[in-house]
């Protein structure tokens, strides 16, 4: 795809883990021009720089120091809007955005099973963005992407489901601190220890993998925190309805492709899933910028005893599985005409 | 019980992590006395505080450290022989030292499947000591303690499968890194990541436990390096024969007491089982030296939409994992009268 | 020292991580008895085990965990407080509970330069405690322990400015995690990573060693935060105003002792420095308990090419830095005779 | 500089840490094309890939993992070599390469303090590399770059001693896990944890120093591991021949720049010194890879008590310490005209 001009963007929770994550993809995007960064009335009237406790281990360019935040709520003027609110604040903001006319691309939880709203993977379910006609908020629209979590294993079930109907899943994660964003949790907690997650990351893995495969089988999910700066790890059992053998499911998994990868979406992966032999694999430290953080590393597929299949996969929680997820989302929609760019004055186009 | 005077032991792999934990542990014993301390050829002429990398936070006794180092496969007087050995060397000296006339109780994993040898956690199955007449070698013998993880994870399969049934369990570890010696794992691959185990650590979790509740339902095991010091965790699914209550199981595992706690064994804890109800326990830096590391920690007990529970367990990998086992197995062997004090001249008695 | 009954005492700001220590400490203490646990609003009228984050490896005995928290500044009995109050509060409830005739035995950093305020560390300045006649607050009174650095480095500095005379030290720290409280460092900065600290914790390390030693040489202190959970360790260079070898150096370090060894005080340590000589030694997760946490272990000592002599120190940082050091403080205030046991209705005794 | 062709390269040691970065660097390179890797004879006659555990976070590139490596020692066509071998081997193997007529460009410590051999910093003392001359070695050559530490420590105390004259420095290191190699230190004795370095690293850091900016003042070092993976932290004390203001100071730090930037070498940072002002940097997990890791970063620049300034640098250990410093020496030899493309047949030219 060719644009004439970069389309303007603003983030909203922009001075969080996601948030830099979104303001550091949208730098450089071929697609998107990141115009405004908006945060709490802590942050607003503040630079950008001073505001955002910046994690990332690249420097932040000059000219994103400098930008001035302003606060959540306040007019925008860029038609598409990354949201990496907290999901009460979400609450609040995203519906008022999508009011005004904006398409708002959030990876808040808030709204992800509300039936209307699309909860998207572009691999998986491309055409739940047709749910945007229910909003019933044209010109504006709210797209979500899923928990981190499910961002990766959604996307391994997928193929599975298609072609071999999955009956059911035992999940287990380790999951790595900047999911919890920041300060998120404290050093004499994580250091050297494990610790469970709450029961709403459970409930989450449990639920929106189903949305989004339109699927109702049960998933037991255990989570946990580990000592891991990036990249979640899940140990995933898998029940087939029908005996297959590995070769089958490594050719589903390896070959699995979306319409990310046809339409050469920027952010889209070569292969959404990389499927590696070695029995040590997939580790966060070294797998999970894999494709620039939006490959899932799926290893050690095996015969599950319990089960029918058991393998490990690996999802960069802030990239595929955040900032990635809504960037990758908003493509789509602009692919698929659905970003109509002289919003907020205009109208989400659902043809 | 009351001893005259505490029996003779000897260590054989003394310098590892888990020698040094039964070299500790022995030092301050109310019925044994550490006699000796053997290891290999390296080691061995040299004093045990030089040729021992000491690992724990307490400081070796100086008369530890003065022990001199004897080679594994010398003649040993001590009755009594705990066995840190690494698995090729427990092959060749496990048996010479039976056939001498000792009761070796062995960490190693190699004799732990042969039939004639007690895989034994006392708690569990304490009878399987009687196997020790199987072993045609009066007066010596030889005792098995099972895996690290194994010993949480029977610990807590035991009741739930005398009194609902265990039909099939799904279990994913997170192990410390003493589980794998010194040097064990490096710190570039350890610092900051989660490593996928060995496949045959996760044939021993699937294996093990069976022989233990002497049973025959189906383990799905997937085990995992973390940048944790001491301490497994586990997170265990189980499908049960029958529907049950929460209250039902949580009353089971609370309950659960065996032989040691009755025989009041010096290492046995007071309950082996410690149901905790926080959801963000059990953790591994804050419970798994439990009741000085002999309690298992069971939390986040909560139906499993899979299979029928799920739950979380800690294990303290080199105490009722490793050292604090094979000392309450060499306990429950004297209190059942099957360790003759007088050998290697005499003889294991089997009443 | 016999006593016919435990002193009472409380604790100010016993939920953070030193008034954890404090109220574990003072739990199984032979001369003080635990009679009261005082912290914030939010925590008061809570009992203790749920207001507390309970971050210490050992369980929190249940007496503790029942006992309901009282309000900072609300009347309290007993007349010993121990403050483990951050410096703001320190600031208004110190003075207030001194006046109503408490013996307050701080932590505390607010009072500390305060010339009537005795900086106490009992092997070094014990005669510091006569500034208690200058405060006029009879029969209250106020006492501090130094920064969790000074804690060592004053300790080590003193038996070379006696026998040396110190004429200038160059510091550079290590300093652990739990220093900064909890939740204190988030884990996303902490992990893997070393942070410089705050300019401000680098003048109480430049500062505070010259009122307890009464000296007026400079001191450089660079001050750093790095992933370690307890044990602050510090590279030191001295120089002495005169040429030494380094034995005289060694014998003045090891054969140092204090009035706290004369009158063998309950928390006193055998030999408050400890040299030892590997190369590699001190490290914190080896040597920071040390003696119940009270020893300060010194290392590497050799001569320095640029000062006169360099070695490096670990000290504890929350017991001997903190809450172990208050508790000898308040030892000694007794051996002394300078607590008055029936205030704070009475005096404290100035002889 | 324009090249007509890329000059041939081989990496000797090309299996560990620091060799594994040189292959990365050199696969990328504009003058350099990496012809083959060498490594011991249990590495030899195997897949690069499996041969080397690959412990960098980008994949390593295809064609690189398939490369057969040879043994060290073998004949070898490139004229140019890198090398990333262990002292005692280096020993060896540089004096043998450089007979045959190759340019050795080497990270190993065996011949940096010969006074025939450049020990070259670019930036510092580009014209050490007439030394080549003193070699008798014609065609062939020897190049070293110092140790990790020094390649940041030296490059910060040039422009001091240029302009100010340093009589003396006080340094202590927080050294990275990388700088053991791998697998280097055990992850039970890292995690949480800071280990006192080897004498022998002191030495160097007190040595290399003055050779290579022919200098004679003392210098004090302290050498520590820490638990960061990447990035060597220094704590630096100063003294200078004169009163200065720390403008001063902070301008000739930050104006410093050296013939690799005037001739614009490919490796070489815009700025070899980054002076930053936040008092919490420079950090490793932030700073380390600044400018490709090719740039030093200085921070908290302010007076020192005792001397007569102090701050902190920051050096990538792999990068500015190791492989990219061997690469921007090689780029400078290559600039000035003293490596010969056509050896090993021809000759290291001296103008």
């Amino acid at each position: 795809m060719e644009l004439t001009e970069r389309i303007p963007a603003a983030v909203l929770g922009a001075t969080g883990v996601v948030g830099q994550q979104l303001v550091r993809l949208l730098h450089d995007h071929p697609w998107f021009s990141l115009e405004a960064v908006a945060a709490s009335s802590r942050s607003a009237g503040r630079p950008y720089g001073e505001a955002a406790e910046w994690m990332l281990d690249r420097d932040l360019p000059p000219d994103l120091a400098e930008k001035i935040v302003v606060e959540g709520g306040e007019e925008l003027s860029a038609p598409l809007l990354f949201s990496a609110l907290a999901s009460e604040t979400a609450s609040e903001l995203e519906p008022l955005y999508r009011d005004r006319g904006h398409l708002v691309v959030s990876n808040a939880s808030r709204f992800r099973m509300d039936p209307r709203v699309p909860l998207l993977i572009p691999e998986v379910n491309p055409e739940s963005l047709e749910l945007l006609r229910d909003q019933d908020s044209s010109p504006g629209g709210l797209i979500t992407n899923p928990n981190c979590v499910v961002a990766g294993l959604a996307l391994a079930l997928s193929p599975l489901h298609r072609e071999f109907t999955v009956e059911a899943a035992v999940v287990t994660t380790f999951q790595a601190l900047s999911g919890a964003g920041y300060p998120g949790v404290p050093s004499l907690a994580a250091l050297g220890n494990v610790i469970p997650h709450t029961r709403s990351e459970e409930e989450k893995i449990e639920q929106e993998p189903l949305k989004i495969l339109d699927a109702g089988f049960p998933i037991s999910a255990s989570a946990h925190r580990v000592p891991v700066a990036d990249g979640h790890l899940a140990s995933v059992s898998v029940k087939l309805s029908r005996p297959t053998d590995l070769e089958e499911v490594a050719e589903a998994l390896s070959g699995f492709r979306g319409e990310p990868q046809e339409r050469r979406l920027p952010t889209a992966p070569e292969r959404p899933l990389v499927l590696v032999g070695d029995y040590d694999r997939p580790q966060p430290l070294r797998d999970a910028t894999r494709d620039r953080g939006m490959a899932v590393t799926v290893g050690r597929l095996r015969p599950d005893p319990v089960l029918s299949i058991r393998f490990d996969l690996l999802v960069h929680n802030t990239l595929r599985g955040a900032a990635g997820a809504a960037l990758l989302n908003a493509e789509l929609a602009l692919a698929r005409g659905l970003l109509d760019t002289t919003a907020p004055d205009a109208a989400v186009e659902v043809p």
